[in-house]
């Protein structure tokens, strides 16, 4: 997506005006992202923006969603698909995402999360792109739940993610790693004692 | 604060601009809460806003978060220092929460969480402000936790606020309170079987 590489390597600025985006919504959300800010962090020409993105600043934050989905549920998949106890998935999580803060000076969080919470009643669309992604995210998650019972796996899942997201914004308002590590480790703990203790298994 | 109610029980045009500061916050976050959508919402004489908060959009939304603080806290205080049981006390905040959420319409959210994700390298102040609340709310929260040896009350505590605030954006972004319920059902379910069943009991 995007259009290819050029052959210099150069980033087209289609990508360009998207990782901007992606990169503002990180830091302070719809209110951080609004045009002008996204050509000066990009320094893509004014005129380019409406080029590329004629439904303007609500597609230019669509697509910019999108790019974090793939990017998100990426990790989401490598974490969870991975061979590893349940504890062990869940710690993972929680470190590397502590890791990340810290390199990003704790500047960053979740674009979809910071959407969610600066939508109002005239931006329906943006709703359910946040939505389905965040669906995805749980969905991920679960698929790598095979510890747990079949039908408590989506539950589980969600309070694995509902605990990584308010751990980031714990963690965020702190600027300190510890609100996501230590939450981390308690869940990391009782889920770990619940559900490798049963022996409903595989199912 | 606010200063006195007048004789007639009308609210008093600082306090208006507080409430209706507090109420965008909960939609939108910073990006939903300028000057003149706080004009709008409170109805309230536009030269009154620098009368009353000579610091501007900055005041007012810090004094919207400590009217927001003094809210969620005295919910925090009376369902964790209630006399009941762990899952009890984390059952209830989770389904209170969902039915506040779903009778507001799914359309409000944390005020604290969502300035939190909208700030950037210019609002340490209000950073600050962010972190000494939730810091509060953690605490409020630790100071329940009877069953849980003391050692281990910091770390369930922002267990339990962590996603307590996330399941919010889930449970907003999807216009359900499943994600609130069922992340909370679990979570009271394992803390309650993590520690009701130590016998360190209540230090």
């Amino acid at each position: 997506m995007g259009g290819p590489r050029r052959a210099t390597g150069e980033v087209p600025p289609r990508m360009k005006l998207i990782v901007a985006t992606l990169d503002l919504l990180r830091r302070s959300g719809l209110s951080g992202a609004g045009i002008n800010q996204v050509v000066d962090a990009s320094q893509a020409p004014k005129g380019s923006v409406y080029h590329y993105f004629p439904g303007g600043k609500e597609q230019l934050v669509t697509e910019a969603l999108h790019e974090a989905d793939r990017i998100i549920g990426r990790n989401l998949e490598r974490t969870f698909q991975a061979p590893a106890p349940l504890g062990r998935k869940v710690h993972r999580l929680f470190t590397e995402t502590a890791a990340w803060l810290e390199a990003n000076k704790f500047m960053k969080g979740c674009p979809v999360a910071a959407v969610t919470l600066d939508l109002d009643e005239n931006t329906r669309a943006l709703r359910e792109t946040c939505e389905s992604i965040l669906d995805r995210f749980v969905n991920l998650i679960a698929a790598g739940l095979e510890n747990v019972p079949s039908r408590e796996r989506r539950a589980v899942a969600q309070l694995i993610f509902a605990t990584f997201e308010g751990g980031l914004v714990l963690s965020r308002a702190h600027g300190s790693t510890a609100p996501l590590l230590e939450s981390g480790a308690v869940l990391a703990t009782v889920l770990e004692a619940r559900f490798t203790s049963t022996r409903r298994g595989n199912r």
